[in-house]
């Protein structure tokens, strides 16, 4: 039926994985040959050995370049240390809730059937015998527990690698803003090829163990599977939410004592909270956005499955048309590897203005090839005609309307990236429009910085709703599905573009405390700004797919859970409809309250240290970085579980009490108003940065007449960025996982909900 | 079948709404005693003529009475003079606008059969024959026509009655705070009864002209009446928006000169904006609220009756028991003119702590009274069991469940109204904590009062979702129509202490100019703090009746529409959900970013003149007041029209092009995320207004820390007001009539869009 033969299937997926695993490994080789440790062979930089010929700044002003190397040495060390010990003691306490919830998992959904072990009629084929509960009990915690544990290392490892490119990146910035660029941005492959290789490995391996007990009932096969979302998305709302604090609490209080009342720079060494701000970019900023996108990945695949299970391809047990999702991403790493090669092998990046377009460029060029990519696997692996299940009905799709329905996913992944640039990239008017209003003040740019976050919601909105429209007329929610994992295909291109940002971000922080020249901060603080810019695309390409992701979820779910239609004009609906739309700002209240609480220790600190210390403000004795550290993960540790809590605990309160119909409700609310916070955050917040970052540049003739460093409006534009942080980098990123997390988890408990579930109303009733 | 006969309900109904127009004269007559006008007979004060015996402060400090009568009253002039022509002037760019959508309406709703003058088969009985289409057009015209020009009256007397009583309650400051409380509150009280009887009346006898031509057919009828309710709310959403744009540009325009460049005091005569300030406060916080309040009371009658009208009261042609809404609006009357008396005559205000309470009695009094109100007119009117058309089918509904619909919706606004109280008033730790944020700078103060507008949404969105589910599940739409009618049943009370708050505003910026002792200022302003909770808990019902409102509608709609189910999980109506739920932010975006415009373009005239006309900061000039109100005036005129625009078109195009279900899903999409913004955006605004008036009046000693006047942590509190502003004065309030007017709207279009909507899809199928 398909061109491509199973047995091709089965290897084509693994290989295209390894091949991503040894590309990143490659690209880590590279970055590993920019050496931190200044040993001997460094005076050799000289003569070449290093691969390099040009002098360096540093030689050129004729500073000792084995100090800055020792004490760039020393800073990333402190990083490191901080990040790992941060995520170390983070894994400690979710990895408690994790087995709980674990255990919870297996007794909801054993208790099913009353933990059978007898075989069951399946649910969508009543004539055939399926594996009974207790089995997709079993497996689903199996598989959300090897979701967890592949989300926990997607984390760690990108921060293994961001840690140990900032001071590399830092080093290699003496030479040109061009090395520096390609050091920063060959750290961010690693970590978008090793996550998304990982990713798909892990999934395909699991799949082919289960199937060894499963055999031929697909339907418990990827029901079972559906767990691996649930724990990739679990592990991502903790590492986004505990990151997200940790990274804000620090930025904010750092910012507060040192910039406004000190009067001393950004990653001044001084500062006693520079190390824990510092730590904050790699755990939240990297470790948190790995997860999440690992997350989104790890859910659009089960939705897609799951889907597809109960579709024609499950009914005939055709193995290739069944792992279209995954053959996609296969050929999603094959084109993101050349897409790389043009940023870091086929071009050179020589002058600050090429930044902005080079990274634009990755996403132009990863959307063209992929858009032939999946062309390529649609015509190969699918039949020309087969049908797909659509709440109750067989639904005959043909192959081209297959190939529309992820492509459209993959284009609005492109539209809105280019939508976010547009509006917090200050090369255009709205960034520019929110830095002139802060000549009247941070009133002002508070009032057009909103203003641009709500304007900056239409245009994506759009793309999504046309996405969905199209797929879902298609294809149902296979097609949903497929769409989501179009926008995700190029998911290695886009971490390593987002991943560039923070590194960037860390470099330009180790430069000032390692007293390097001011030369060297300009080049990383403009390869910092173009970060915010890819920080805000990357986000959006997080929500973008999340809303897409958790719309197929919720269609599985509704279809597990044996509803016909989720119609708002109905009581149960209609309530679930406004307390969901409700949610993310609960959500987002508690996380915004925690920064600010977090934030004031932290202030508190660093003026007691200011105050305490002696010599402290003029260099002479070093601050107590380890307190600030402290304090952060203290303050994230104990912060994040209420925001978890509500999160994981709401599907199951409504479930097990409203029932399924209002469970609906919820999701469909929490899904369309949290996409709009979820964007208007963290574009609000990317533009007020980038407004800052307009004034210090003053770059254009308007520039000037706002800035320098110091000015009232910089003051004002200063007050916005704080203000923007806790949106963009906690609040607004965390909301895409809330409305994933939620519509797996459902889909997940949805055969306990459909049995148990609703014990109100059966008490109303 | 009912106590009540049907001659009773044509007596009582009238009646009713004739004493609250007698006692709104009351009140004003009483008002009008106190004198402005400096005449010979104000010499006689010191005798008690005036029916007072106490001294004046300013005769206890021997300051000359008459001087500041005639300031006082000049003041008044001028500001009344701005508002008047404002008004005119927005009148005409709508009046304008409105003869277009009549017109609009009459070919659009004629249309449908072709501008046949047949009868034709009912909608729902299709044995009878009903009016043809033609006369639905006509009527709805009409209807709406008048719905519009009540709209227009109620803002306008409002308005009239604000500028007449502002100066008086400074004068009466004189004399203590409880006197100048009673002025403020009285006159509340006129806008209150009159706008109250003002609707319940011309709804009435538009109903029983209309029913000269109908007849026995009062599907048609009460069909054609839906229009009163879109002219009102199509009015309110530009007096709201025109209005809010007016006021905040000049708020914040004087604000970010005055009080942050220049150092002078809110109100100072000094400032050019300060009258366009004051005049503001009366056409966007009186004029707006009034206009906003009658649409939502007017949509509210017009669901009920729109759905009884194919229930069996209509079926039966029982005129009392269709009357319901309007008795329990006439009930209401009564109700709230006995409350008014405790806070006018039964009790007396001696102190400033007793205001808060004074208010917060006045809502609870209304509230219980009402309870017992509401049994006596269900039990009298209704027979004890009875039918309510559900989409389909008829379905039973006892008269104690109806009791119970209505009483949800009343107490549920008293619940908003608390919660409101509670996250706005500085008497509550959460305002307090957002003043104390204010130590570590304006950012922190920002991120705080974000979280507390975030979280002030969970219990009123809970206590809407209660009364929707109740009144939903026992009497469908009819009951969510009428539970929005319990919650506005109080509306005269509620209209008196908002409108008492923008009157002691105004109060203090009179005592201000016409350089009257401190002592009345400190009086004023705390009267304005009550406000500004008074003003955010209006905000509340506002929204939440907003909310239950325009889900009536939309229920009414979709009956009409003849759309069986709106199902979530089809891709026409997701589409509309994602878009309908950005719709809000689209608009706020606009909303806030024509503040932000029309502020900057107002701080460039002030500094202008300050620069320009020499002496006038040292007070021997005077400043060119009039070009700053035109500024404002050409500003909002120019401004609202955008953001007009999209709410009213928003139905047509969707509903022309992509037909019902479509726009259904945007309905509900704008209405569940609409709200939260809404009361997110109010209460914020609030807490930080009144976090600043803390920190200024310095009641306790952790307010005191914080102050005073000047001191950093103020600076940063009043950078948080100006932030406020547009959010809790034009784009918060404004979103309630967008969720309500697209839903009037469509309902009002259904017929058409019925028939020849969903021209995309008729193409693409």
């Amino acid at each position: 039926m398909t061109l491509l033969p199973e047995l091709g299937t089965e290897i084509v997926i693994p290989v295209c994985a390894v091949i991503g695993i040894v590309f990143s490994l490659v690209q880590w080789y590279i970055v590993s040959r920019v050496k931190v440790t200044p040993d001997s062979s460094s005076s050799a930089t000289k003569n070449g050995k290093n691969g390099y010929s040009d002098y360096l700044i540093e030689e050129e002003e004729g500073i000792n370049d084995q100090d800055v190397v020792a004490k760039c040495a020393e800073i990333q060390n402190a990083i490191s240390e901080g990040a790992t010990s941060f995520l170390f003691t983070e894994y400690q306490y979710v990895g408690v809730f994790m087995v709980a919830f674990a255990i919870l998992i297996f007794l909801f959904l054993g208790s099913v059937e009353g933990f059978s072990t007898k075989s069951q009629p399946c649910t969508y084929e009543k004539e055939k015998l399926c594996k009974p509960a207790l089995a997709t009990a079993i497996f689903s915690t199996a598989s959300f527990v090897l979701g967890a544990v592949t989300s926990v290392i997607s984390g760690f490892l990108g921060m293994k690698i961001a840690t140990y490119a900032n001071a590399r990146t830092t080093l290699e910035a003496r030479k040109g803003v061009g090395k520096a660029f390609i050091v920063a941005f060959r750290s961010g492959a690693v970590m978008g090829f090793l996550l998304a290789a990982n990713g798909l490995l892990v999934l395909y391996i699991t799949i082919n163990l289960f199937k060894i007990y499963y055999g031929d009932d697909w339907e418990g096969l990827f029901e079972a599977i559906t767990g691996y979302g649930l724990g990739g998305s679990s592990m991502a709302l903790f590492g986004r939410v505990g990151g997200g604090i940790y990274t804000k609490a620090a930025d904010v209080g750092a910012d507060l004592v040192g910039k406004v009342e000190r009067n001393i720079p950004e990653d001044d060494p001084r500062n006693p909270a520079v190390i824990a701000d510092n730590v904050g970019d790699n755990v939240g900023d990297i470790a948190g956005m790995g997860s999440d996108l690992f997350g989104s990945y790890a859910e659009a695949s089960c939705a897609a499955l799951v889907v597809a299970s109960i579709s024609s391809f499950g009914l005939t047990h055709d193995f290739t048309a069944m792992c279209y999702p995954l053959l996609i991403s296969s050929m999603g790493i094959l084109v993101c590897l050349i897409t790389t090669l043009f940023a870091t092998d086929f071009f050179e990046i020589k002058a600050v203005k090429e930044i902005e377009p080079a990274l634009k460029n990755q996403l132009i060029i990863s959307t063209v090839l992929m858009t032939v990519g999946i062309a390529i696997v649609t015509w190969t692996c699918v039949p020309s005609s087969f049908t797909i299940f659509n709440f109750g009905v067989q639904k005959v799709v043909k192959n081209w309307q297959l190939f529309l329905c992820v492509c459209v996913g993959l284009w609005a992944g492109l539209i809105i990236g280019f939508v976010t640039e547009y509006y917090t990239s200050n090369a255009y008017s709205p960034v520019q429009d929110v830095a002139d209003s802060c000549r009247t003040g941070a009133a002002t740019n508070v009032i057009f910085g909103l203003a641009l976050g709500y304007k900056s919601v239409i245009i994506p909105i759009f793309a999504i709703a046309v996405s969905i429209f199209v797929s879902f007329s298609f294809a149902a929610m296979y097609g949903v599905a497929v769409a989501a994992l179009g926008m995700l295909s190029t998911i290695a291109t886009g971490l390593a573009i987002d991943a560039y940002g923070p590194i960037s971000d860390n470099a330009g922080g180790i430069a000032e405390m390692a007293g390097m020249s001011p030369r060297i901060r300009e080049r990383t603080d403009a390869l910092d700004a173009a970060g915010n810019t890819t920080a805000a695309i990357g986000k959006g390409f997080a929500i973008g797919s999340a809303a897409l992701v958790s719309l197929a979820l919720f269609g599985a779910f509704v279809s597990r859970a044996a509803i016909s239609t989720v119609d708002v004009l109905t009581p149960k609906v209609f309530i679930g409809l406004i307390v969901g739309a409700m949610l993310p700002y609960w959500f987002s209240a508690m996380t915004m309250k925690s920064v600010g609480s977090a934030a004031l220790k932290m202030v508190e600190e660093v003026r007691r240290q200011f105050n305490t210390i002696p010599g402290l403000m003029e260099g002479l004795a070093k601050p107590d970085y380890a307190t600030c550290v402290k304090i952060s993960t203290d303050a994230s540790i104990k912060e994040m579980i209420p925001p978890g809590a509500l999160v994981m605990l709401t599907p199951l309160i409504v479930g097990i009490f409203f029932g399924v119909e209002t469970l609906s409700g919820v999701l469909a609310g929490s899904l369309v108003s949290g996409v709009q916070i979820a964007i208007s955050a963290s574009n609000t917040g990317g533009a007020w940065d980038n407004a800052k970052k307009y004034i210090e540049a003053g770059a254009s003739e308007h520039a000037r007449t706002l800035g320098p460093k110091g000015s009232e409006p910089h003051k004002a534009a200063v007050i916005g960025d704080t203000i923007g942080d806790p949106l963009k980098d906690t609040s607004g990123p965390s909301l895409n996982i809330l409305i994933k997390l939620m519509a797996v988890e459902s889909l997940v408990f949805a055969p306990f909900f459909a049995t148990h579930g609703g014990l109100l109303f059966k008490i109303w009733g």
